[in-house]
């Protein structure tokens, strides 16, 4: 049951880049407010705001063997997305496989477990989305499986579909959609612009949205 | 029952200013140890330290509508205070939410359930604490009420109770009680000035507390 | 049962200093990977990295009497280490107990339950791992004691074990252990720096550790 | 702030007993969906069915001196409402106190901590809804107090409300609002019977509530 | 993107029936040990072992009006499978929705979120395994979609795959996979039968699965 | 590091069977209200009450081999005490194992990770105590350790301690203390008796513990 996918079809790099701009919040809203993972998934340090195309792990509790595996199938602007077959707060990954993922042009990690070597990665630049922070390392006995199908923070992720991630979490969005994600998203941005500069001036969101005669539908009363 | 009070009576905004430098451990240690919201509810950001008259929210899982209407409520100095009727960590607030808040003179916002947007909220300067930090956004399609009263993260709180938030947490002073918590805040302040120098140059805390007799009778040997 | 031992031995200061330098990561797999605290146990600021000789002590919930009692007993680079009796998550420390603490040269404080004041703190330069942070006083009216075996987070902790903490948590040595502990971590970072230089070329992981045919026994396929 | 109210009014004793015959799923929708505890508060064994009028306890987290203060209190008819000051899972009470407050003619124990001895309190049929069961015991140092309004796992309580518990959960009914909300219950009761029947028979849901151009109008599309 | 899928292919009755002999535990090892739902996931009374095909539900948060959709498209043998698209205890399902599924030959109901009225379902034998128990209800606004693929509680589940549901949890099964994972699940419970007898009698399990050289040579040590 | 220490002491089998007959809340009481293990430690049905002198055992994440290995060490009346090393809910025993721990006069099993085959373990009256109930099953590829301390749900516990569990969860008494907490049980459990004839009767217990001098002193008023 244990394999690695090598070939997996990865999406438009504009279009990644232009998720990335997005970001996870109007992302995940553009493609009908789904794809969020789970949100004690948090990053490692404020800041980050990338995009990139999953490659996959399905890894034992306990057991980064595969890591090492999947480092070696990554390409230029690919994203780490790992998921235990258990429940596991771990740090499965440190400072020297960043190393290595970097230099393969990995621009993160996102993973349903741990994390080490913090204060270094944070310097590194390499930035990481996960559930715990532990010293709490691993052993390399059981083998798992990369570029599968895996249920990491309650999405479901298959291998080239498109991660955005920044400090509102992280989202996925399936690689047959990213294009169209991306264009309901800039539509929705330029729909926020026009909105921000009526409710920075003291206009009534009441107003703007057009919600006063549905909230008297519905019963609201004002006392 | 889904209402909106829209007169409210709130402190006196002195006393509201003195209850902000005195900041959220003090303030609850000088109404009696009372007050604290649970210590889910932590800053999307540190530093800020702030005080305000609470506009409180019910509102639904998963649905942000209240806000809305709770914002056109905001006068110059209130905090926006949201509890929902269920448990939920949806981002129900984000950078417009914000803007339109901030226009309004809204000091920051208690939430217990989710918030995103934290980049930008953390530029703008809007404080936020939260239970969660999520991209997931909401719908508006049932009512809820504002300035009801509503219990947050484990405290009763009331439309116009004076809320204080720093990194420590945040803390709910009643309305009523707001003058005579700063005074015994102010107290507790000054004796803590004198203590801290003691305490500095190394002298124990068992003498300047005067607690040795009490150990002793209460049993405790040294070995 | 409540008893305050005053003499405790502690490991040699040269060897703290080192395991301070090797980190919790480091320090944890040198001794077989065991000694993490639970990762629940987090700094209150990023950055700082420490070890100390730990004075322990055992608090009954929402009591943070034996505090007062253990700053009387530390020694110039010690660490404080507190577990209650059973789960709490109070504010049992604040800025002037660390006042206190630091006036007798204390570099730190573990406590799985909760601290304040943690703006003085990380402006004072005083560094914490906590499992929450919480404004919520506590009382001082039941003995507990001081430099005795206590369970902290997970592990078995006793006075004058060394206590390495930094941005991936908390790690307990053996006051016994500690010197071969830091050697055998002297080791593994020197490896580490001649492995961190082939990742950064570009080498795959499964070369440098030698992995490939292991992997094929146990039954990886490439597909 | 420590103090006992001793006279407390409380509702119709017919009113009561009808509250505990709907049920709590059933009284909590007949008052608007409000009022049900947090989904922690388990009975620790199956099948009681209880309503009564709340003698509210606010005690310090491991101590439950008040519990003695409070059982003093009991008339025939109450149920024993206790919340932590701070969270805490000890347990507050065994059969000793059980059996002191059954003698009062008390129906039951909702607190939002641990309780102990349930194999006694099982046997005696002392129904108790808990957030945990745990064997540790409390002090009796600090004082606490008897029938103030207390917030009680995510409810506000205040002394002689109508406390509902069984399977579901725990439900709290306004003293004020008790008539009503049983007067609403029953109605709602006559409903469900009716409509029973008929989902019995496999009628579809859809057309005994007239939902199908609801759904349609929202945009349900069947594929 | 709400819509109902009217036709999914199901699994053969007969399989289906030979999963459920086997159980939980023997199905999800006979797969490759996969397919476990997380552990949160339990029984509201212990007992029932059923298998079925899924109906899959995902709803909105606190909104249940998408549960009288799908009982619709129910035929015998299925089970209901909700995910809510952000975690929610809400109590969704109660006995007037048990007893229209029950009237559709529905085996059970699997949901990511809160039931109630557990005493009626359990004297209904209507079996269900839920995240929680809560009375709290829900309300029908926002419509969520029947036979979509969906996550809950950690696992992808497809309409159509079959549910394996009894006191260790839910597993899912590939509806492809099915006949495969019976017979596997069957040579499994056969081995099983004759170690069991050996083991009973006392013969070690170091010797029954010819373990000892293995240990050796892994460097265990008897001391 | 990875051991197996095959003689140890155990504590006299009449005190370990008087220990059983006072039971969790009892015994923990009378050696000064330590030793309790924390309460997710939960029996997976409720009514047994055991001691017995444990049998520790250090296990990896999701691997179980180390259970096979201690089985061969138990003697008549031991318990099986399991410490993951870190945090796991696998389902690491089930009834094949208690077949072989029963056939080696084995009492029971306190497991901070999960357990599975429950209805079978039900039937057979193999009592367990764990944090979880989970059918996902574990490996065998990774050593640990037999009869060394460990930590399990926050206590240390040493091979030959005796283990007290009944439905108000699980306790540890060391070996040592054994004798001296049996008789202060005893002393503790005859006092009892007398105290319940009274509160039965209706006197109240601030009489009985005389109690209401100290309450005045502190301040308690009644209004």
């Amino acid at each position: 049951m244990a394999i690695v996918v090598q070939n997996i079809d990865r999406a438009d790099p504009d279009t990644i880049r232009g998720l990335a701009d997005a970001g996870v919040a109007t992302v995940h809203e553009a493609q009908g407010r789904i794809g969020c993972l789970a949100s004690h998934m948090r990053p490692i340090y404020p800041g980050p705001r990338i995009a990139g195309s999953a490659v996959t792990i399905s890894a034992p509790p306990g057991d980064n063997w595969m890591l090492h595996v999947a480092i070696e199938q990554l390409q230029d602007g690919d994203v780490l997305v790992l998921a235990p077959t258990s429940p596991c707060d771990n740090g499965y990954f440190g400072d020297l496989l960043a190393t290595s993922a970097m230099a393969r042009g990995c621009r993160g990690l996102v993973i349903d477990a741990g994390v080490r070597d913090v204060r270094d990665l944070t310097q590194m630049g390499f930035p990481v989305w996960s559930k715990a922070i532990s010293a709490q390392g691993t052993v390399k006995e059981t083998l798992g499986s990369v570029n599968v199908p895996i249920v990491c923070a309650g999405q479901a992720i298959e291998a080239g579909d498109v991660i955005v991630a920044d400090d509102d979490g992280v989202c996925v969005v399936r690689r047959a959609d990213a294009a169209q994600v991306l264009a309901a998203a800039r539509k929705r941005m330029d729909a926020e612009e026009a909105k921000r500069a009526r409710l920075a001036s003291g206009e009534s969101g009441l107003d703007i949205y057009d919600m006063r005669a549905r909230l008297e539908a519905k019963g609201l009363r004002y006392v």
